[in-house]
């Protein structure tokens, strides 16, 4: 029959981490718990209230006022992929910042849903300017221009507001990926007129992957809603979502229950704290570690000025085994960070400070564990230089 | 500005359920706890190796040998979604079996895909014979024939078998959704042929709703592998997938990683009892609620001889208010079954004995409830009936 002979599973134990990549990012406790809590079905009362609830803590988190704000039922690359779908159809014109792997695979995505795609290219860790953008879109002429806040490949962070306005000012919609940038930096959705906007779970919120919050302003819900053709995704189409997360709460697919409990706490957690003095601290344990890199001769990969709080990519020193550093601060520390991708692939390492990540405690960790381990591969500092130098940060602060 | 004020949102405290709906099912237990343990990275190699054993689990449940067999990153109809845009390219002919909301939206979703679809249409509640199909499939000539193995609108049961067989006579692929039958009934994708299937986590797998185990055997994976067009979807793109999945572990997105703790326990929960067992308890329970229901005279909405075990979609009785009793029971003893959808609102409850749910504790929970509120609303039987004839079933056991 070739039917496999049943065996039961190896318990499940996942080892305790210390997650300092890319992400996923450490977890909050508190949302680890919410995880855990009972069950309700996805048109219960309760969990109508607690999606009304999410969408208003959502609203503050991305500082907007747009009604279809909510966390679609998949990843931050289906977040990307709801937004492009749901602006493009078939044979629209579409501009796409790339600098990075998610500015490429917007492009791939824009493809997929029958766009004519234009890049705008900046080498790795490089960030646009308002004048190249407005460049591309006025030869272009875009339903909509695509970009990357915080590209989490190069640890580079866009400046939105100056074009937003080139954008705006030829007439396109604007769609921003902030999938790292979400809860560590500041995102203003409608202040800085942002059409289109989608995140995840697993960055700065401090939750487990596998949702995307999303928000959608007036002028995209037009275009949405005058649509020649279906958006091509059943699963992702924000005309029949409006309908389940709108008050008309028709049934759609069956919501992800336990994640966006998840995701409601990781959202409670940053209300709680404030979303300035959240950013504040993401700020602060970035200038830590990164004076406690320089004191060790690590520097940045990304552009000076525009290097993200919440994920440092920084320079692998030259005759370091990258990947043996990795796997060492692994088994040895249970501490994760990432290796670089594409272009920077063996040069990078990829450290983040993401959400509850974003501590001292994590700072000084990885500091100390890189000082061993480079030495133990012959780099030659003053022993406890880092984290002098991080501490030193800590109490100017 | 017209930034909101910041303002916290309300603890997180959701009502303990019994979830006898048509899904999400009752969570075991163990599931919920597995949901809270630590996130690792997604390229750990503990989550690497979890997903080799994931995999391995989900081929027993799913009786088969195909190495594309995983949990796409969102719900059920993500899953129909991935099987459908993986096999079809623009204008592919496909052929979709409609006896209920589920293969309804199958054509929906084949339509955005680009599929030219024909339908094979039965009442609600009916069920398709392979003649019927062969016809349909003779002259339409399709490249995939999709049809809902347990129509969870009406708790029909489809025999695939025969359906199988004839659809391979004419060279075509058959697609199953079994987002509902999956571990609540045999499911046998190797002994019937089953070129691509789809499932949920949230009906007998008693797990949270958040993925969608799917399974593609070597002539799908064929006909995958040789497209001409690239998969409409980047997210559910299956040759992508598979560098994930399989052996190489490339990067794609970032797997839900503690939805997958917790399908991976809901997995070996059920390896653990042993699928037979398993399919009998579904029967068991299912055969004890269908005598008491009996015995307080309300009937079945499906085809006699084709009623699922693990969704039973029952006449409510003439004159009772079927809103009411669906409130009360959640008002006042915290159980929540499923509407009518579709051809079946307000004629239909559907109640379900899904996974953990399916035990003689809820049995006897719901048919006390109900006899309760109906003789509330002037139902007139013997009080205490639908609880003897469900006992005597158990005794018969």
């Amino acid at each position: 029959m070739g039917t496999p002979v049943m065996s039961t599973l190896p318990p499940l134990n996942p080892p305790v981490r210390t997650l300092l990549g890319p992400g996923p990012s450490d977890i909050h406790p508190r949302v680890l718990a919410a995880m855990a809590k009972p069950t309700v079905g996805h048109l219960d009362p309760y969990f109508l209230q607690l999606m009304d609830n999410l969408q208003g803590g959502l609203r503050q988190l991305f500082r907007t006022e747009n009604r279809m704000t909510f966390a679609v039922s998949g990843t931050g690359s289906a977040g990307m992929e709801t937004v492009v779908n749901n602006l493009i159809e078939p044979g629209d014109a579409m501009v796409v910042c790339v600098n990075g792997v998610f500015g490429g695979r917007m492009c791939d995505v824009a493809e997929r849903a029958g766009a004519k795609v234009t890049k705008v290219e900046r080498p790795w860790g490089e960030v646009f300017t308002a004048e190249e953008v407005a460049a591309v879109v006025a030869q272009a002429k875009p339903k909509v221009v695509g970009i990357v806040m915080a590209e989490t490949s190069t640890g580079a962070s866009q400046p939105i507001q100056e074009i937003s306005k080139v954008v705006h000012d030829a007439g396109a919609l604007l769609a921003v990926d902030t999938v790292t940038a979400l809860g560590g930096m500041p995102v203003e959705v409608d202040a800085w007129n942002i059409d289109a906007i989608y995140s995840g779970t697993q960055k700065c919120l401090s939750c487990p992957p596998g949702l995307a919050p999303v928000s959608f302003g007036p002028a995209a819900m037009d275009v949405i809603l005058s649509r020649k053709t279906k958006v091509q995704s059943w699963y992702l189409d924000v005309t029949m979502l409006a309908s389940y997360w709108g008050s008309d709460r028709v049934y759609h697919h069956t919501a992800p229950i336990n994640a966006n409990y998840g995701l409601y706490e990781a959202v409670q957690v940053i209300l709680e704290e404030g979303l300035e003095a959240c950013f504040a601290r993401h700020d602060l344990n970035h200038r830590a570690l990164k004076a406690g890199l320089a004191a060790i001769g690590i520097g940045y990969a990304a552009q000076e000025g525009h290097q993200l709080p919440m994920l440092n990519a920084v320079l692998v020193p030259e005759g370091v085994d990258e990947a043996q550093v990795r796997k060492d601060l692994l088994t040895r520390f249970g501490v994760e960070i990432g290796a670089g991708l594409g272009a920077f692939k063996g040069k990078v390492w990829r450290i983040g400070l993401m959400g509850y990540g974003a501590r001292p405690q994590n700072v000084y960790l990885v500091l100390s564990a890189l000082e061993q381990l480079l030495a133990e591969q012959g780099c030659r500092f003053e022993h406890g230089a880092s984290i002098a130098a991080a501490s030193e940060v800590y109490r100017g602060a």
